[in-house]
């Protein structure tokens, strides 16, 4: 392992976070909160580790995937334990694992709160929750990518590869700067004009921007125990349909842009995408005409309810942990889709499916014609061979995660439902659940133990499960320690040259 | 698609089937019930369809893995649908799809009941249920390769690996027919033996041979409301290690049998099954041990749920949906992983899981060494390219098929863990599930719909889920009724030696 890039890019993280906390004390100023002081109090040594950090250029700049792993894993770790520190320091949340699960919750667009009463908390911490959901969603790497200048060319879009969902990362112009600061342009571009809008729709500029922001990282945390029920109809579809938007594949938004656009509507994934949403929508209208007031609004409730579901985001505007079964059925099994690869969205994701759902139609077919030879194509292109093997391994190790995590919990001896949507809804980064977890209820009650598994499944599911599962792998740490790598170095001569 | 050689297997089935349905005539004579007419109105014409059937020799006898597929997931739909007429006709489950869904219980070895008087049904009709789990267990075509010369050769082997539950299927000896043989006879003698344990430890004959061939075939069909919670304890610890024997690789006493111990105690997944069982009943007798009677009555429930369910049976003592939840939980765990491929048990099986493992692991290990190759071994053995390939599309299609029959299901407006449980007890041809599926109670309140899913189901994982969804592939139907293939060989002059 090359662990002066590794160094290198940590610290560099470390940096942004100071940075980023600057934020909450500008708000915490704004509005005369004395909690600025534990926002500075870890933001400087943050900003002093990164400015020494970039005098001190790693000694060997190639890297390859593990690195990119080992890092991206790393980084969102300490991201989300630095994060946690104001929120702690302040009492506004008294217990580190509670500081630290909301704040992961952030930084992992998922939105589940084991927040009692949001209306206490002070308007500088409300701003950071929502923040960390625009950091998050986008990725931090990537931000990363973005404005630095990162020596080893190829190497780099490891990171951006370990970090972006969906089950292939393609570079949408040659260089990879150009590509990170594209996809951050339309990020904040949407970001922005939903944030706009939400003005005119009648939201003060706080409750705007934080909306906004955790619309646009999918993430889900509200300023309001209500979520978004409290607003305004017009505030309802405007939040749904950015949500719905958020959950597309970025490229599609490229396309569009940039004179593609027949490209950009013959996206498979994006039509079964809008598919699913349409459909789940028509049929959770239905199902719930009967206890809603009339048409509309059991349709502004289910579409409100589905994108926020579907896109991961977890905002709320009815209780649906009360709606009839098959309306509940359908948000679960939208909990496990998910978005679209390349959105800020969670989940499995809709190319995920579509693949899996080919490499079953050629096995059948396989079957029915045993000599034929079919490739598989996404979009009018074939899939390389060993995209869809990797697809098919990540719907086991998805499962494997999930029977495990469901199985630590269920020491806690609560329902089926609360177990299992906690899970899902952690793994898929949505945030609400049913039953005990669901949108009028918090995480707070788990224990410490059921806690951790949570905040480990948010990661996991943030970044695609392997960066975060390698974190558990040996090998990596012997690699990281290597006193063996030591050894093989002294014996070839090179060891002056090594940083450890 | 050769339809004369499909003809020919199908109506051997059929016949089969006739000869299996004099057994229940007789039982009824035993016992002076008057059911014995509605038994023999069903065997007759089968019988003599099978006898005409024998004289008419397929004209062209080569078949491969289609038509393998075909028949079985043909025949077994045949089998059910004839099965089920004596029960309807009787008018002991006057509705047919309810007896159909009691049928195919049966041969799937599922155990799940529509019955809620088991002892109002008659002797005649209770010894038909049990036997259903008999010929099911081990599989009929299995059946019909051990005694019938079926010419092809290495075609009938497609058969087989149609019918054998497993990632991969072997021959144990040279020929096809010896192996089906060679395995029946293990099957046969070792529920004989366990009849006689049941005997000496003081069931009635008919007890004993009911609750013998129900353990054999892995079904769970009790011949009592209270399953084998009525007898003794002894009686409950040789079921339960006789549940366990059942759920065994048969390969296993194979090599036991034929001087190759070695060999059968280095078998990972019997290895990994008898583990998971171990581990499962000391979680569950620890869990459970302050709503017992003690530790021995803890551990004798435990040991029995934990094979009853693990190898798919679905015999209970005890009404384990209402223990603790993590109990709950392993058994549902359990209830997914299932038994032994190569055993009569259901579920995804324990190599299939071990695979996954392995696949998930050589994954990691690719991101870390990226440019390491490494064979999957099993068993010390390489595994071939395509058994993995395989292995991870069946459980990417297993979920597919899981999520849409929860689906369907959730139409019903019932609890999660009702309809969650009633899928994967079916899918995993298990029987009882949780909440208003649980070992006391039963399936009759399911719609009729929900039932012929669960009937799909049922059938879908008895045959590892390919068999039965080929027949819902329209390109199979096409090449059967193949108006395309009729002019391709009306072109090539073919035609009149074909038999449509």
């Amino acid at each position: 392992m090359n662990t002066s890039i590794i160094r290198f890019i940590l610290l560099y993280v470390v940096g942004f976070i100071g940075l980023f906390l600057l934020l909450p004390v500008i708000v915490a100023l704004i509005y005369h909160e004395n909690v600025w002081s534990y926002y500075l109090v870890v933001a400087i040594p943050c900003i002093i580790a990164g400015i020494i950090n970039s005098y001190l250029k790693p000694k060997e700049s190639s890297f390859y995937l593990k690195e990119g792993f080992f890092c991206t894993g790393a980084a969102w770790v300490i991201l989300s334990a630095l994060g946690a520190i104001p929120l702690w320091l302040s009492n506004e949340i008294p217990h580190y694992i509670d500081a630290l699960f909301e704040t992961v919750s952030g930084f992992t667009t998922t939105g589940a709160s084991i927040l009692e009463n949001v209306e206490a908390l002070s308007h500088a911490s409300l701003f950071w929750r929502s923040f960390t959901h625009l950091v998050g969603g986008m990725g931090v790497l990537v931000f990363l990518l973005s404005v630095i200048p990162l020596a080893g060319g190829d190497g780099s879009f490891n990171l951006m590869k370990a970090e972006s969902p969906g089950p292939s990362v393609g570079k949408l112009v040659p260089k990879l700067k150009n590509t990170a600061q594209m996809l951050y342009l339309i990020y904040l571009g949407l970001c922005a004009l939903e944030i706009v809008l939400l003005l005119l729709a009648g939201m003060t500029p706080f409750e705007a921007i934080n909306t906004g922001i955790a619309t646009a990282g999918t993430g889900g945390f509200g300023i309001y125990s209500s979520s978004i029920g409290g607003f305004n109809v017009a505030c309802q579809w405007i939040v749904a349909i950015f949500m719905f938007i958020f959950g597309v594949n970025f490229n599609f938004y490229y396309y569009v842009l940039f004179h593609h656009a027949r490209d950009a509507f013959r996206m498979e994934e994006v039509r079964m995408y809008s598919l699913l949403t349409f459909i789940s929508i028509g049929i959770i209208t239905v199902n719930t005409l009967s206890c809603s007031a009339g048409l509309f609004d059991a349709l502004t409730k289910a579409a409100f309810q589905v994108t926020s579901i579907q896109s991961s985001t977890g905002f709320s505007t009815a209780d649906f942990a009360a709606w009839p079964q098959t309306s509940r059925c359908v948000l679960v099994l939208l909990m496990f889709i998910g978005a679209c690869a390349g959105s800020t969205g969670g989940g499995i994701k809709v190319s995920r499916f579509i693949l899996m759902g080919k490499a079953v139609h050629k096995e059948l077919i396989s079957y029915i014609h045993p000599r034929s030879v079919r490739k598989t194509l996404m979009d009018g292109k074939p899939v390389t061979h060993d995209t869809v093997r990797s697809n098919n391994v990540f719907f086991g190790t998805f499962m494997l995660v999930f029977f495990v995590s469901a199985f630590i919990l269920s020491f806690e001896n609560l329902d089926f439902s609360t177990i299992f949507t906690a899970v899902i809804a952690c793994m898929s980064n949505i945030g609400p659940g049913l039953s005990m977890v669901g949108p009028t209820k918090n995480f707070l009650f788990f224990t410490d133990l059921s806690k951790i598994i949570l905040i480990i499944d948010m990661l996991a599911g943030r970044l695609e499960l392997f960066p975060i599962l390698m974190l558990f792998h040996p090998n990596i740490w012997q690699d990281l320690f290597a006193k063996r790598r030591l050894k093989e170095l002294k014996h070839a001569g090179k060891v002056l040259n090594e940083d450890f």
